[in-house]
């Protein structure tokens, strides 16, 4: 058996996983690596996989995300760009829990641009290869939305490129601590000012200028009634995620290899919607899978590592 | 004489002017419209300006800026550009203080883009004519950094055109509230690392992305040691006002009449070097004019209306 943790700065996530990856037992936890008590990560750990680790007493363990960041268990150094699985095996790092086990980190991924501007990634390659065995042999291109979304392009079973759009932390800091967080009421969805958003961003006629100006329109639109106040989170919602897909949009255009059209979305099944109509709306077909790829990416990364029994014995 | 207020959402400056305009005193208080205890405008109007009404006894007076919104005095509807003089003399609204004073409120200026979408400004119109005043009958475009960065063309004695920039309220949210905020330390101005920034903002290979995307690199140019974090907030501060510049040209180039490539900056000196500095990388020439221009604006304004005693004499 192997028990796989996907454990990011909010939550943690863990599965049991059986040699052919397929998940036969899972527990989440408000556990993220900001908030363990006292950063007490062996005791997290023991909290969410004990009961598994006293009926299994040799599975191996794998753990992907900042929990292998520098403020997580132990900072693992990231591959660099192209990274495949054999590369994120090959950067495994391994730390010793309190009664003995051997808990595998994953590394991130790091790339650095032409003008030597560095992006990093940390547990969401895990799930793009656990989607890429959804979708087994097929290159393209991989969108995970978040507080930080990654736009990535496979290629040859390997990362050979990816993006960092601040898109989800943006929405969260403007609609908390800015202006336009001030006319807004409400929580529910407003779809078509979401939609209304999309449009704004992705219309480029000459003189309306970027993002630094547009965001401006949130607020004006509220103060001359021309969207209601309960729509004016989900209008900055579709704008920013609009930016984003017009953003990436330029990069995928511009990189090397055949462009593709077609994204893969990978996330909670809210974001996946909402980037789903936005990507349309800008000319992507979109694929959708689910959050479990990262059990699927675990799994795969464990078996690459021949740190897993099933592996070991085959 | 004149009394001439400059109202903003956080400072209140007042003015005391003779017939030709100069300033003969002048006061300011931390008395933001957002400021004053329980709303009492008239309270701080006496408490700023309360020993010059007690000398001058005929002072006419004027006020601009937010105090004319819908959380000031009064709300004073706005005039559609294109607003010189004589709209802003036009559009002035009134309220009576509790010892029998008439204060005349300066409307904002409004503008509805060929979308739909509504741009606003309060206060800096004020500010565009004082300078307007300095350069007598120059055409051109003027440029007022701050919370909302302002953007406006001068053509004929009237505005023309106007945009607005979220660019200081951003750099604010995303220094105390976001990620990007975590790696910073130190206030003092990093030249080198502003620097950075504006270039980082205005270079425009293919595939870079955005905003959205090369906000990230304040994070990984600190993680990887590209950048110390003592100069973080000045390498974000180069990228947003880089940003701003870029937006802004492109705007400029596409307006109707001839595009000028210089820009007026009016605003507090040290925004204005800055914005100075990065303007200059961006290609415009600048003329930077200080912020007693509202002074002078608002003489324009009560001359044009006729409201302040030398100009009903004239």
């Amino acid at each position: 058996m192997l028990i796989g943790l996907d454990w990011g700065t909010s939550a943690l996530r863990a599965y049991l996983l059986d040699g052919d990856g397929k998940v036969v037992d899972s527990a989440a936890a408000p556990l993220g690596i900001l908030k363990v008590p006292q950063g007490d990560f062996d005791g997290a750990f023991e909290q969410i996989a004990g009961g598994w680790l006293g009926v299994h007493a040799d599975a191996a363990v794998i753990a992907c995300g900042m929990i292998g960041s520098r403020q997580g268990w132990r900072e693992v150094p990231y591959v660099s760009c192209p990274a495949g699985l054999a590369e994120l095996a090959g950067g495994l790092a391994a730390v010793q829990t309190r009664r003995g086990r051997t808990v595998h980190l994953v590394p991130g991924v790091a790339r650095i641009d032409a003008d030597g501007v560095p992006d990093v990634m940390r547990g969401e390659e895990t799930m793009i290869f656990g989607a890429a065995n959804a979708v087994v042999g097929k290159a393209g291109h991989y969108v995970l939305p978040g507080t930080h979304s990654k736009w990535a392009r496979l290629e040859g079973g390997r990362i050979a490129w990816f993006a960092t759009f601040m898109t989800g932390e943006l929405f969260a800091v403007l609609r908390s601590h800015s202006i336009l967080g001030r006319l807004m009421q409400g929580e529910a969805h407003d779809a078509e000012a979401f939609q209304e958003g999309v449009r704004h961003a992705l219309a480029q006629p000459a003189g309306r200028g970027g993002l630094l100006r547009r965001l401006f329109s949130v607020r004006t639109l509220g103060l001359f009634d021309r969207l209601p106040a309960s729509g004016l989170h989900s209008y900055l919602s579709g704008l920013l995620i609009g930016t984003e897909a017009l953003e990436a949009r330029a990069c995928i255009g511009s990189t090397a290899g055949a462009p593709s059209a077609t994204a893969t979305l990978l996330g909670s099944a809210e974001l996946v919607a909402l980037y789903g109509e936005a990507l349309a709306t800008a000319g992507f077909a979109c694929v959708q899978l689910d959050e479990s790829a990262a059990a699927r990416g675990l799994h795969r990364i464990a078996s690459a590592a021949g740190i897993s029994p099933s592996a070991a014995v085959a």
